[in-house]
């Protein structure tokens, strides 16, 4: 006998990067930071108080909200912490989905989405990219053919790195009936000469929310925290109603909020993120791999057809100890997402690439 | 335009217990633990090396998983890790409760039980206890008769502070076609006299599931962490598939999986709480409260009939930085909720009512 409901009992979970702990792995499989968490981070730790803990904490993370407000230039009232970003996805679901709802995602995706859509019973419109990883010009139209409740783009884009441009996203939350989510999650590394950056849409939008998390800017996967920013219709009712009521434990409260206010640090690691993206993608391109280019953390590698397969490469790497990821899924199972690494780490992961195409 | 689903809009949030900044405050509104972590979660912490949170934490929390399995005696299997006892709640109703389900419970019961319920649009049935708190003798069958999905019972229960006891929960599991969760929140402060204890139906029953908490026993309500003791059956679809992939921090698992493995210090705390309810428990009597014998660390006071009302206590009490719980629903309007706390601070909660009476 099984007490599941029956849309849980059919689906699969999240599969999930490799957690090896191991700490001598060159792990460049979930787009970890390179850089640990910066001297505010480390301070505000060293300075917490346990026996603080035997209080509940603060319950709407306020403190952290202001921060963020003010970081972004937004209200109080526009911002929702949570417990990673993955936190902030799942009370889209709870809170704006209903049973046969439609929710529109590009093909491919966060795998993610469509996991908590099944859990919720929504469905999933998935609309291919353009050949160019870009969004096709028609993508807003095919959501609202759909009667879609959400919509969901990831920018950078996730596998590839592609970016969609601020007016892209303009125009995407003036044409969209629907719920616009830009998943931001790895924003922070995107160029500065880029000029990204449409946060304050969700002014005016009734529509828009946008997702950041600290996991991979500030080096934070570790305190699981993320939080939304969107319009004070969109963010009050999972602020209020559907967000577990102490959301957010006390101690990452206090890192969280060191960690933003400590711009400085952060913008140092990534730009030597950045630094490193663009030298391990000529790299990779020297070995003859296809690589796009990347506005996030990872690099997306198609590849040599004259060499051993993706596949391949990535049990190679991964007996030499080198982990990085790849999807057994038409479409990607030519290619490998490499998070990118230290220099050190970078120059780990080529030799090890190099000793897989000498053997 | 509202873009929330039509249950949600309807809905309220759950209402929890003020908490106050001003650490001044003589806090006794919300149940906590008056004694804070013990040694050796300050170790954990002391220890906790922040360069290891650029890494996402273990995604299931295994090593508290075992600790913990090893403590009750049951399999890591019997085992899930959660942000607190509210998210398996929150995950109990995600997995196994569709739309319209009935969801059993007692009245009065946990507050945040039909907002959980209202989220995921299932029906409570409201079950009211007997005039001694106690379970009415026919209530599974209620249960049954109702074709409920879940049953939930906290024990000891809140608010009363009664105790079920071991055998009624044994027949309930086996009478039940439903879900049988057992609230244990406060199980550590049931004197052992009493020899409560049922974790080993987890075992044979597949209905069966406890939910425990760190957050009163263990003095770390700040750091949001409980777990879930139940059949494998159970345990599986939530940690596969409904819970957030990484819904741990990993500084949580470190002073978690500490805090269990010193049973030392927590039974020392368990123990002076019990000698200080004994001790509220006869001042308040003797002030004309009727107070229910508890095995919580909290008690449930009904006000002297010629005395202020239980409001006017509540508020007279915040007036002078004393707060303690008041719920304004029928049946319970005429009592407070009192956290047992430490000596110093029952002596500071009896001098103000004190003053109030001779007001």
């Amino acid at each position: 006998m099984s007490f599941e409901r029956d849309n849980i009992h059919k689906m699969a979970g999240y599969t999930y990067g490799e957690q090896p702990s191991d700490d001598s792995v060159v792990k460049l499989n979930t787009n970890e930071n390179p850089y640990p968490p910066g001297p505010a981070v480390q301070s505000a730790l060293a300075e917490f108080k346990v026996e603080s803990l035997r209080r509940y904490p603060p319950a709407l993370a306020n403190e952290f909200r202001t921060a963020a407000a003010e970081l972004h230039n937004v209200g109080v009232e526009n911002i929702i912490a949570t417990r990673g970003g993955d936190e902030l996805l799942r009370l889209l679901f709870t809170t704006f989905a209903d049973l046969g709802d439609i929710i529109a995602v590009t093909e491919p995706t966060y795998s993610l989405y469509p996991v908590l859509a099944q859990i919720q019973g929504a469905e999933v419109l998935s609309v291919p990219l353009a050949h160019d990883w870009n969004l096709p010009q028609d993508f807003a139209e095919t959501a609202n053919n759909a009667n879609a409740k959400m919509t969901f783009v990831v920018n950078p884009h996730a596998p590839s790195g592609t970016l969609i441009t601020t007016e892209t996203i303009r125009r995407l939350a003036i044409e969209l009936n629907s719920i616009l989510l830009v998943d931001e999650a790895y924003v922070d590394f995107i160029s500065p000469e880029r000029q990204y950056g449409c946060l304050d849409l969700v002014r005016d939008h009734e529509n828009v929310i946008f997702l950041r998390s600290l996991s991979k800017g500030y080096g934070l996967a570790g305190i699981r925290f993320g939080y939304g920013i969107g319009h004070a219709t969109l963010i009050e009712p999972m602020l209020t109603k559907t967000r577990d009521s102490y959301n957010l434990d006390a101690i990452s409260q206090q890192l969280a909020t060191a960690a933003i206010l400590d711009q400085t640090y952060a913008k140092q690691t990534w730009a030597l993120v950045r630094a490193s993206r663009r030298d391990l993608h000529k790299a990779l391109q020297q070995r003859g791999f296809d690589v796009l280019p990347s506005e996030s953390n990872f690099l997306l590698a198609t590849t040599p057809d004259s060499g051993p397969s993706a596949e391949a490469l990535y049990i190679g790497l991964k007996a030499q100890n080198v982990f990085v990821r790849f999807f057994n899924v038409v479409g990607m199972d030519d290619k490998l997402r490499i998070t990118v690494g230290t220099d050190d780490e970078n120059a780990a992961l080529l030799a090890a690439l190099d000793h897989l195409s000498d053997g």
